[in-house]
């Protein structure tokens, strides 16, 4: 079959690798009917992921169709139309036995093009697939329930209820790529009073205006004094969620946030930040990183299903599977040509 | 009358002051029976607190007598024994009425020793009298009472609360001066399955193990995989609580949680420490930081008040009040000395 493979910081492929097999009981292959690109594979391209190796195929988010299991599955069968999670799940260590499916000690958690062979592939082997794979209803389109895999369960769970978004709250999000504008429609659920988007490209700010924003800054305008002063006291946000992965923004959260308040990092880090404990120890600031459980996964999928989640205009750019190449190229250069999400489709 | 003031970095003198005066209808004067000096004192005195000034009289535990009342006081009278706590509050703003005086944006928070005079004197001034001074009850000791104006509060609220210390929890205690001690002493009411208290000096270990830590690490000793290995399942710690107040004890509190864990800042802090966003963002760590609000100090007096907390031990040195040159000697060579909290009476 057909892959993306990782070579080091910078270097990927297209091409044939070996098509693959069922290795444990509980495994599923599933063919990939849709696949998308994550911020994360690009950190991962910038070498910020030091845990991937070279020939690993890359990709934690699909939507496809069950075509062989092994014989300790027993909820899905060949032929199911299937969510492949970025998340995996034994389903039996500690972790997952709370609900913490990203903390998996038992061989799951962030897997999937990381420490295993990924979906930007025409075929993926998914390891406890009853726990890790999600049913899907006729009535979602594949490119809708892609966002299901990553995007929408990450800045639900690590941005909006990590922050605790709250009725009345200030919300500043720092970053409108897909994870923000994302954050920006699950933070709406709770009726914050704002929401203050922030980032380098007007296209995105743009998107996050559509996506119900209140107000939005650009990168150059949003310097402390001025997204303090749309809090209602000039104090700052309740909660700001950081959703680029940089030193810089981050360090802004932790500025820009009211006494009392909470930051919430969702963007993927390779370098430290300056946490500046001389002045944030006395202003009862939390804060709060993670990896999505993707436990809310199944009550997001019944919402979208149900039209109660807007996620139009996320998907901005279309291509066939063995166009990944010029789709990796295309979302790299998102801060120019105003992609956010990319979505390739079996042709 | 006389007072402890501070004069730049490592500057410091006790002599002749003004007596303190009636400046607002709400303020009272309190003749200071028992007073006490708080490792913030020496962060003071190191110049990790610029806002404090020249001549500012130090000091923001006391217990005391009224001695006069501004006619806007309605709840004290001469002659009242109080508690003077760390935390003024005017009771009026945002943060008053929810609770959080610690972050008063009305005049008060941590003041009193900060940006008004503070408790290291024959008599201090204290404003918002009514909200900021607590009437003690007969059956306390000035001795004992004096532990409830900051170091029992800050523990339990910023150290044992804010960590979210529960039942069967691995706890971490980094630091076991007064506030790391009160730590353990408070964080044992929530029945946490062990608590592993970390410092330099064997004397406050000894006190550690006396206040109810399960097992104690020198500072040499404790590596990250010792401390680790001390948890059940060798991930680390579901809380740890960093009581001292420096980039290295933070930096180890962030690495040695567990995912899914919680970092308290209790520690006052001069520098900035690094947080490494490259290994943590992936590990559901949330780190909270804080000012003591107080506003648990009513309840801690009633349990202290009725022998539900021991406290026996953490006052090691008395003092008479015109010692106190003496006495911030011994406290500021704690290390050696095996000075816990230092008490100093009037005579």
């Amino acid at each position: 079959m057909k892959a993306l493979t990782y070579h080091g910081p910078g270097r990927r492929s297209w091409g044939e690798v070996p098509d693959p097999v069922i290795l444990d009981p509980e495994d599923a292959v599933v063919r990939v009917d849709a696949v998308t690109i994550c911020g994360t594979d690009l950190h991962i391209l910038k070498g910020d992921v030091p845990e991937v190796t070279d020939g690993r195929i890359l990709g934690h988010e699909a939507v496809g169709t069950v075509i062989e299991t092994g014989p300790g599955v027993r909820t899905l069968a060949p032929g199911d139309r299937v969510l492949v999670s970025c998340i995996s799940a034994c389903g039996r260590c500690a972790y997952c036995r709370t609900g913490t499916y990203g903390q998996c000690t038992g061989g799951g958690g962030w897997i999937l093009g990381h420490l295993t062979d990924g979906t930007q592939a025409e075929y993926v082997r998914t390891p406890f697939a009853d726990n890790s794979l999600h049913k899907l209803p006729q009535g979602l389109n594949d490119e809708t329930a892609l966002l299901l895999a990553d995007i929408l369960p990450t800045a639900f769970e690590v941005g909006v209820r990590n922050g605790h978004v709250s009725p009345g709250d200030t919300v500043v999000i720092v970053g409108a790529g897909p994870i923000g504008l994302a954050a920006i429609t699950t933070a709406r659920l709770y009726s914050p009073a704002k929401i203050i988007a922030i980032d380098l490209a007007t296209t995105r700010l743009d998107a996050a205006r559509r996506a119900g924003a209140d107000a939005v800054l650009t990168v150059a305008d949003a310097t402390d004094d001025a997204i303090r002063a749309l809090s209602p006291d000039g104090l700052g946000a309740d909660v700001a969620i950081e959703a680029v992965g940089l030193p810089d923004s981050f360090e802004q959260c932790t500025r820009i946030v009211r006494p009392g308040g909470r930051v919430a990092n969702v963007g993927v880090h390779g370098k430290p930040a300056t946490l500046h404990l001389e002045s944030l120890w006395i202003r009862n600031v939390t804060i709060t990183t993670g990896l999505v459980d993707t436990s809310s996964t199944p009550l997001l999928l019944d919402m979208l299903a149900a039209g109660q989640l807007d996620v139009a205009g996320l998907v901005t750019h279309r291509f066939g599977l063995d166009e990944m190449q010029d789709a990796y190229d295309v979302f790299a250069d998102a801060g120019q040509n105003g992609a956010l999400k990319v979505a390739l489709f079996r042709t």
